[in-house]
């Protein structure tokens, strides 16, 4: 991952100052850093802790004194944020897999693999499955028959894509991550008593015993360009039709997505959270970690969660939603407040009863 | 997976209508459907999508006017939810795995493999494993040492049994199931500060450092017949004995069950659902996603908690529940009203006090 | 697993009474036990159970009158619970994989495997990855390239280490558990919906579109000696620097611990807990099943929290909490007792109101 100062300012249109053919390989945090390191300092904490290492570039806000801190070279990054996407890019070391497709893997002959592909050690591709040119496959990876996975994707180590699936370019899969499970939809001969309950809200009617019935899973999971899936996440395949992530769309570690979920573009579902059968997700829209979503709601484009937030019900486009149930952020807050003085105003409860009824029985 | 109306409905003891000898090779959406699909309308607005596709034979409610519907031929289902399950499993095309026992798989000499088994690539059998005849196990798969799968079970990819697990007819295991880690069992040489916690309901006590010994899992897991098994749950094995599973239960992705848990007969443990150690559940009983359930308690029999509850203490038979801690639900649902009207309330007592006390002060 | 009655006290320094050389050769339940068994009679219960089984030996508590229990022998623990971790140490059976190298794992010739090691079936281990000795990895397991593993750890099925971890001694590591998978990070050109509903507590502003950069993981993942991972779990590698578990830490079933979290010594995370990036975790803490941790906070030394408890601010040390959001758990339980008295607050109110404004309007 050896790269000039230069290099890497032409490269994401980040301005450069000082000794811009000084070379760095790799990156580290400024108190740690040696001198072929890379420093990324975006906060006034990151660049007080310059001075304490020994890197002699690094990625800054503008307008700061880089000379001042000791460095030979600057890299100026207008929204320093950002800039970390760009540099952790260029001077990411990856996995360490080799290239090319290794002899222990097990490929369907009825397979296609475009130019470019590398699959790992002891990884199975299925019949007529299809994989995108440049695409990387980790070591024991599956995917299953007559699926498809777009161009320049990575699969991490042990990723597991069942039959029928299409996924778009530039996937990236994280270890462990699961699509096209079965969906999880199971009906009695009877109403059931799940049925009953949700009908009369609370009232699960006559309890005698009963058996499910398998629905099975007849359609598959589609996923658009772009999209990622974090470490032992599932995505259940569809009833009839596709389970449909959009493209742009981030999905972290143990995240759950059941049957017929459709999921818009561009949103970020954060670790854990799961989403129930049929329930559709708009455009941009942010689940913090451990929002649980029912099934057959919606939740309208730019929704933000907070963490742990438990939706029963449809949420219109644009609300920011915290709590269980979940209720507007602000009123949540309000309400968290009022739960504070609640011993306060139940003591002024008493007085007041004392004094109007001059009752003294004890509440 | 091509049959006949007839033969649909003949298998599934429907009764059919119209062209009866047609042929379908696949299910598809109303609307979408060519002329090869079967279409289930289910409901109103399936049914209503019937003309924008080119399906010529759909499931239907009955007293439906299938031909002004412009189709040639229906199968009439008494309760339509219910034939999803018929009709879905007769057209499942499955995961188009190969038959046999493919030679990349590792089987231990002194494992029993009984007729009609199938076994995929890469999967480990272990020493004196029993796999039950007619049963497939897909690619990456391991089943451990001494245990017993029953016959016609389906192990999708990369499912992974442990040592000496029983498992009934039946099992259907979605992709990276695990059946008996250890459990996560630990205890210090003195009293922790958990325990004085739990005894004193909130004071740690003396809070020195303690380390924590393991407790070894000498039992496994017990897994009665039909039993479903959601990707990338968890079950784990007993301390003593095993930890088991009742026949009929159905468990969704990413639960976890712990050591020592016992479940009953014809439970559902929807999305995320975990069991703490040792707690037992009752037959029949449905939880929500995300339901949470306290260790060394005890869920009575048709018990329904829904989405996101947390069960920290005993639930009697028949209860349905919801919220954090669990109540009953509409206890929940009244609640939730009142704490709606909490601010109108806390003004009501500051005008009361106003009246009653004279007072100005700001409450 | 079999030992004599006195091959079993001598190891855990425990007092024997009666026929010590009587050899078990495995732990059953009391009510259950065949002769060949030893009984770890810890409760009450537990011990007016041995009669009903044919147990003649059982671990009991100081001054258990063993003989009138019909036993032939006993081993006195001062504190039982704690016997059970050496007993069960002494009696596990294990896994019963092979010694040695399967023929059928993939390593790299430049991997350094110390003497000892067992490696199972279809496992890979990368380039230059070093296992230190005694390590048993069990059937398709994955080490990345670089990766160290100390000595004596035990990786169970399909564990998966990606490159550069950095692994102390005794690492116990459940089936599927996944190690450096890439953190969870995403960034906007523009300032986020997020980033905006954070500093305004409700307000996501401009709803455009976005579409989300990714930030790379350049740093992996460092865990101390004596740590144990759940299955299924998932610890994302740092942005920069390490992701860091301390020693003796224990991790439950289907945790997530996002990137650059740093956890300390002897914590106990339980089934489901999440914690978000860049936080960071004291010693000593105990976080109960489904616990959820925001991103970016701190949680003090000795902190515990109780089941599903949602944490958005830091905790500072030696606290015990509760509920979403977190409170201390008697402020928690004392709300919810004034909760359970709402309605009547609210009557009382009504009452309050009439009597002192004569007003008869319905509230």
């Amino acid at each position: 991952m050896t790269h000039t100062v230069k290099e890497i300012g032409t490269a994401l249109g980040m301005d450069v100052l000082g000794a811009v053919s000084l070379k760095v390989t790799g990156v580290a945090e400024p108190a740690v850093a040696k001198p072929e390191h890379l420093v990324i300092a975006m906060t006034p904490e990151f660049i007080a802790d310059l001075p304490r290492g020994a890197a002699r570039v690094a990625v800054l806000p503008q307008d700061t004194d880089w000379q001042d801190l000791g460095l030979e070279a600057a890299i100026i990054a207008p929204r320093p944020r950002y800039a970390m996407s760009g540099v952790t890019a260029m001077m990411d070391p990856g996995q360490g897999w080799a290239n090319g497709i290794h002899p222990s893997a097990v490929i369907d002959e009825s397979a296609r693999i475009d130019a470019g592909v590398s699959i790992g050690p002891l990884s199975v591709i299925g019949p007529r499955a299809h994989i995108g040119g440049g695409t990387r496959i980790g070591p024991q990876c599956h995917v299953g028959a007559d699926s498809v996975i777009g161009a320049d994707s990575l699969l991490r180590e042990g990723v597991r894509i069942g039959a029928r699936a299409t996924i778009g370019e530039r996937l990236f899969a994280q270890p462990g991550a699961v699509v096209g499970g079965d969906g999880f939809s199971f009906v009695t001969p009877e109403t059931s008593s799940v049925e009953q309950a949700r009908r009369t809200l609370g009232d699960s009617g006559d309890t005698a015993s009963q058996s499910w019935a398998r629905i099975h899973s007849l359609g598959s999971v589609t996923i658009g360009d772009d999209v990622e899936l974090g470490a032992n996440c599932t995505i259940d395949s569809g009833t009839v039709r596709d389970t449909c992530i959009g493209p742009g769309t981030k999905i972290d570690n143990l995240v759950m997505i059941g049957h017929n979920v459709e999921v818009g573009r561009d949103c970020l579902l954060c670790g854990m959270v799961g989403i129930a059968g049929s329930t559709r997700i708009g455009n941009n829209v942010v689940l913090a970690g451990q929002t649980g979503v029912s099934d057959n709601i919606f939740i309208g484009d730019n929704v933000i969660t907070g963490g742990g937030t438990i939706v029963l019900s449809n949420i219109p486009a644009g609300r920011v939603m915290l709590g269980y149930p979940a209720m507007k952020m602000d009123g949540h807050i309000d309400l968290y407040k009022r739960l504070r003085r609640l011993g306060r105003v139940f003591d002024d409860v008493a007085a007041l009863k004392k004094a109007v009824f001059k009752s003294s029985q004890s509440e």
